[in-house]
């Protein structure tokens, strides 16, 4: 095996061997003083999975396409494709539940990933696409539905920077290519794509594509959805290609229903995307305001009369008191975190515009430490869940957006549904707002609670269906950036109506009509 | 027949009854010397549409949703209805070929339409929606296809304002609105959508929304398509309701597949849009660069580093020496308007940014008079193309977009596939770029030659595929905000590929079984 996959089992947990721990002395009083846990991590079982049911033919067939290093059958191998990264597939695969795919394929390229398909499709083998793993609703469980066998299609080999257009500020990367490796590939000429969300140091640009990611500088430099200009994508029917001009009005955007499939219609193998060179500053600030309504209304005036920041977080109450975002100690109002990433002169001016629209509301500022501290540890929330996890702890986010109209009453409303479903005692639900629009905004929740022993994923589950439903009743979105997978899909109706569910499958019929593409994802 | 639809016949020519001619001694000399045409403006015969097809049981099924004032079949209100605004179609009626709907009707909003959808699929009549009727690619050609009759389904009754809300900065219109009505809607309450394409007298949200539109302030103010945040359709299956936040990872982005769509898919009933406070300040320049390489250069430092314009538009040699754009004299060089629509401040930050860059490449001013005169003059391009038709004038136009890397050489490519088509003796074509975008921009030439009276379609015809075969070959879109409708539909193949047009197909397949709706339009 000439290329091994990352070890330890990086399915298990998110934080490399030997990290240091995250859990300090002040999470820990926090949790003992709220949910009544005494968070000594423990050990993560590991679980053995089952032994593979790949048939020898579909096997041989496989091998044939991508050569006998780049099919693995090992129980390693298995085992780190075997889930993502929500609190069910960690709880799951903690609590032993075994599921893995029955093989990782490992294809070079376009062609190879097209071949693959025809083999899978001919021998009925169902198909995980699998970048970088991190989805947190279940969209690469290595489900075979109706069909003989799973494999995940592990796309890490696609991993090259194909074009480069300096002079158009786009650039042709291929789906495997991470957020690392996208900015290290960029950055050696000059360009960034500035796409960070707090899955960054995993996630993969065809995943970006498939889920809509969005990230920590989508308000100022757009959704990954915005950035796409051209898409490739291998279908069990064919090819597609799409994407011919910046703008277009030839009939419907077909890119935009692959953006967001999540490998149910096809596997993405080259997204070409809008670039920008490499921002001469990067200035982010923490404020603090009174009150949750006071920042509203600060980035409601930032996000629509402008200037806009690049970066806009606002934190509400508890989330401030809990110093999550900042990993300082605990304090009262609301923490406004607003950055830029530009040239020094458009910093200097968008900053000072913002500067006066916080200081008319009495914001204080509290500098660039604390913002400082925030950048520093913005990928670090699912090493700290990894703890929490092994400590027995419910840890878990759930995220939409709404008009600014909706949103106060939106936040309210589903913290409530959450504390009610959880406690009302031991149960903590902060939330912030990181995505803003010039209509409205995300609302990203965070929930502890102690976790229930008995039943860890019912519990869960029930929490979350409660407030999935609050959004479907206010008319919010199920989900802003973490896709549909397997736990948004019973709400997708919900989302686009049951006649939008239809046309969806009419989709999948038309390109794969033996529905082997990555089965019980999106549509359930 | 209590809403008379508007007099005289408005689809035989654009310009409103007792309006100055525009054909003045400048151009008149420029079509003698270029053209030898002397521009005589001629009469336009009428043509008499044949009698209804209309089986009576559909006629009563129609009335009984629409009652009898809103369902016409006499003449005028047919041939009002008998063809959109391209040069095809005028040449086609103008030479007396007799296409007419076999019924107009009136529904008055969501729940009429559909049960005219119901009705015309239990009758086999075939449905084309239409709203100002300025479609220039065939888009509402009265095509009956396999079914025993066709109605227009005319939306001029949906035209209020559903919904406005201040604090989200979003609107609700029905379908039925027109560019200037909208306007007049939304100014008496402080706000404005801003949307402003040539065809803006007449067209109608809902017609913005099935084709794409894009208006000549997009490049600040974002295309049509960007300014969707929800919409609600009636289709043959059933409603559709889409959009339920400023950002969503539900899936594949269902509203994208009906923005462009063009009335085969379903028929677009009411549109929510972002839309802004009136500017406080709108100021226009024109400014004259040696060349179109100059000014390209500036247009993609305003588009890429900016600050960007509002509007911004650079006519090519060509059309700067014709002086459409402004009603001037002919002259050297290369014209490039641009403007700032915004708070006083923001303009002249952003104007003094611009006049740096223009300054530095030599560019000159021309002052406000001239922009006021394009100003002026913006919509009455289609009024002087009805002196023109009727002087013997081949007068049409066809637009794309691409990459700035490829800007330039498409830009020289087309004008010479369209002089060889067309000439090389007596034909003018004259370009200019008038929509910005990060990666790239749009192209739009106009053509004028003169006519072949003995087959004025196939010359046309013939021109126009030698033009489109050349976009396809180059990579360009083949419309960057005409839309397909029946002209461009063959090449849909070659912009989205044969299997991304089976995807378009299982789509209607899945919303319209009968296949009433639209017959021939997008996909042909």
């Amino acid at each position: 095996m000439s290329e091994p996959v990352a070890a330890p089992n990086p399915a298990a947990r998110w934080a490399p061997p030997g990290s240091e721990p995250l859990l300090d002395p002040g999470l820990r009083a926090l949790l003992r003083q709220a949910l009544a846990i005494d968070a000594e991590p423990g050990a993560v079982p590991e679980p053995v999975p089952p032994p593979s049911a790949l048939p020898g033919d579909a096997h041989a067939a496989l091998e044939a396409v991508v050569g006998a290093a780049h099919l693995r059958t090992d129980d390693a191998a298995r085992a780190a494709h075997a889930n993502g990264m929500s609190y069910l597939d960690l709880v799951r695969r903690a609590t032993g539940a075994p599921v893995a795919p029955d093989a990782v394929v490992l294809p070079a390229g376009h062609d190879e990933v097209a071949a693959l398909l025809a083999a899978c499709a001919a021998h009925d083998v169902a198909v995980v696409p699998f970048g970088g793993g991190t989805s947190v609703v279940g969209g690469v469980r290595p489900l075979a539905g109706a069909h003989s066998a799973v494999i995940a299609l592990d796309l890490s080999r696609l991993d090259a920077l194909l074009d480069l257009d300096e002079v158009s500020w786009t650039a042709t990367l291929q789906a495997g290519v991470t957020g690392p490796r996208a900015e290290e590939l960029l950055g050696a000429r000059g360009f960034t794509l500035g796409h960070v969300p707090q899955s960054f140091e995993r996630a993969t640009i065809g995943g970006y594509a498939a889920t809509r990611s969005a990230g920590q500088l989508s308000t100022g430099w757009g959704r990954f959805d915005d950035l796409v200009q051209r898409l490739r994508a291998a279908t069990p029917a064919g090819e597609l290609r799409l994407g011919r001009g910046p703008g277009t009005a030839a009939g419907p955007d077909l890119r935009q229903l692959l953006l967001g499939s999540e490998g149910a219609f096809g596997v993405i193998t080259e997204v070409t995307l809008a670039v920008r060179p490499v921002p001469e500053v990067r200035r982010h600030e923490a404020w603090r305001v009174d009150d949750l309504a006071t920042g509203l209304a600060v980035l409601r005036e930032l996000a629509q009369a402008g200037p806009r920041p690049d970066l806009a977080r606002l934190s509400d109450e508890t989330e401030t008191a809990m110093g999550v975002a900042t990993g300082g100690a605990p304090a009262a109002g609301c923490l406004l975190l607003v950055g830029w990433e530009a040239g020094a002169e458009d910093v200097a001016r968008r900053s000072a515009a913002a500067h006066a629209i916080l200081e008319r509301v009495g914001a204080r500022p509290e500098g660039e430490e604390a913002a400082h501290a925030w950048r520093e540890g913005r990928f670090r929330a699912p090493r700290l869940r990894d703890e929490l996890l092994a400590a027995g702890v419910l840890a878990e986010t759930l995220e939409t957006a709404t008009s600014w109209r909706a949103l106060p009453a939106l936040h309210a409303e589903v913290g409530a549904v959450l504390r009610d479903a959880l406690g009302p005692e031991g149960v903590i639900v902060a939330c912030h707002v990181s995505h803003l629009y010039a209509t409205g905004a995300s609302l990203y929740f965070t929930v502890l609670a102690r976790r229930d022993p008995d039943d860890p994923v019912g519990q869960w589950e029930r929490a979350k269906a409660a407030a999935t439903g609050a959004l479907a009743r206010a008319g919010a979105t199920i989900t802003h950036h973490h896709a549909v997978g397997t736990d948004h899909a019973p709400w997708l109706g919900a989302e686009v109506g049951d006649l939008g569910v239809e046309v969806l499958r009419a989709v999948k019929a038309r390109l794969d009509p033996a529905g082997i593409l990555n089965p019980g994802k999106l549509l359930g």
